[in-house]
């Protein structure tokens, strides 16, 4: 996906929360809000939001010199999710096909912004995400999918959210191996918020190699690339990962809310829509 | 009042918003875009938002060569606004105290966004705001120094806002010198929007020389400076006017809602507040 004149306003807002989470001092602020400035002219139209967005944290990083400024928010937020973790799977449980209720319950994770709302109002979201129709429903070809392949591989979005996405692995019955971010960026998830999560005995935990808040495949490490390009199936979390994989030709289920304008207008959904979505590069061209 | 860092993603949200309203496509956008983040390093941290919110503007202005992207909205706001103005008369006339009533149908009027609600909201918006208390109420003071001043020195914001501008001039009952701005920006009122608004026959119209979302005086005509600098008593309306008045050691009285987080604490208030406030830097040292 390219970046979109609405990200603009979005990576300058996204320094200025971030810098006032750590404590940045105005004048930090400022000089972080010129140097971004000053790299955007070289960027390329071309690029997607996740790269830009990528530079804008590592600018601020060096400014205010905390490398890992959602730290403590992420780690809450896992606390906050594996409280809920027992409900959700009880649900799941519960339902006619488990598995599609393990997939509304991992989108359902993207939701939720947590670290600003309270654990009731956690749960009232998680469970109105989750009785909320998906706007674009491939459910049927990604179930037929999954049965015909060997492995999955999954790529993480969030801290938190994580917990969700291990209820869907649950409902997988198949080996899968669980991408996670190469470093600490923004609320990602990193192996060490993977592993609280619950998903090291699962899964198989490794890198993407990139740093950026997605994954774009030549920022990420010729390993992962491998994997990527072998992989029987995919499945790709939240808009940072849809911005860098939307383009390429790959066997991705993209499982997202729609956060913003631009993100939105891509999958050609309205904000706030709930996605279970089928690559349009591969599967069109395979007549799925 | 100087530049925060919450005014850049501001800046570029402006250029999105307003190069949308005009139709521009997204490479003509990504292009002003480009060029606004370019001239931020060469801004002093010490100016204030309504310079480099004239900066954005007039990148914008080139790009799409659309120089006044707000025409309709503007003749619009004010003709909504003249079809409430019967009624806010009407309230004023029952009022206990006409001039208070006036003083924050003036206020009411800087609250309401214009062009994107319908008449019935604006009208249910305007009496809410004239229910509504002032955060910062310095009537008193106003009342008495307005009782103490010749004349009047009257500096518009928005089109629209001028009608009920228009309201609190009649109630002065002294002469009324209203200031609008130079040529197009945003949807500030240049001399055509007050002229719809009724105001050309109950006030002398001037221009600030000023083109900038604001009144900054080292960009104003040295006629309006003169002006300012021989003012009894100055009424400002709006955030624009206060970030380029706020610091100056003039008689000023600010009637405005605090729309954004970085006025807000400038003026130590909440979001969304109403204010009506001497200037602290004249009338501090006067002991008033």
């Amino acid at each position: 996906m390219r970046i979109a004149p609405e990200c603009f306003p979005c990576f300058f807002q996204q320094i200025v929360k971030t810098g006032r989470v750590v404590g940045a001092s105005d004048s930090d602020l400022l000089r972080a809000i010129t140097e971004f400035a000053a790299a955007l002219p070289r960027v390329a139209v071309t690029v997607t939001p996740a790269e830009v967005g990528g530079i804008a944290y590592r600018i601020l990083a060096q400014v205010t010199k905390v490398a890992d400024p959602y730290r403590e928010v992420k780690r809450e937020c896992v606390r906050e999710a594996l409280a809920l973790y027992p409900a959700v799977k009880e649900r799941v449980a519960a339902s006619e096909d488990k598995l599609l209720a393990a997939a509304k319950a991992a989108i359902a994770g993207n939701v939720i912004d947590f670290g600003i709302v309270s654990d009731e109002d956690i749960f009232a979201q998680l469970d109105a995400a989750m009785r909320q129709d998906l706007a674009v429903n491939h459910f049927p070809e990604f179930k037929r999918w999954l049965e015909e392949s060997r492995s999955v591989l999954y790529i993480a979005d969030n801290a938190g959210e994580t917990v969700f996405d291990r209820v869907l692995i649950e409902e997988l019955h198949k080996p899968v191996t669980y991408v996670v971010r190469e470093s600490p960026i923004i609320n990602d998830a990193t192996t060490a918020d993977a592993v609280q999560s619950g998903l090291s005995g699962i899964a198989r935990l490794v890198s993407s190699g990139c740093s950026l808040p997605g994954t774009i495949p030549r920022f990420c490490s010729e390993e992962f690339c491998g994997k990527l390009a072998a992989a029987d199936l995919i499945i790709s979390k939240g808009q940072g990962n849809y911005e860098g994989l939307s383009e390429e030709r790959l066997p991705v289920f993209f499982l997202l809310k729609a956060k913003c304008e631009a993100v939105a207008r891509d999958l050609k959904v309205n904000l706030g829509d709930l996605v279970l979505m089928k690559s349009r590069n591969y599967f069109s061209a395979r007549h799925d």
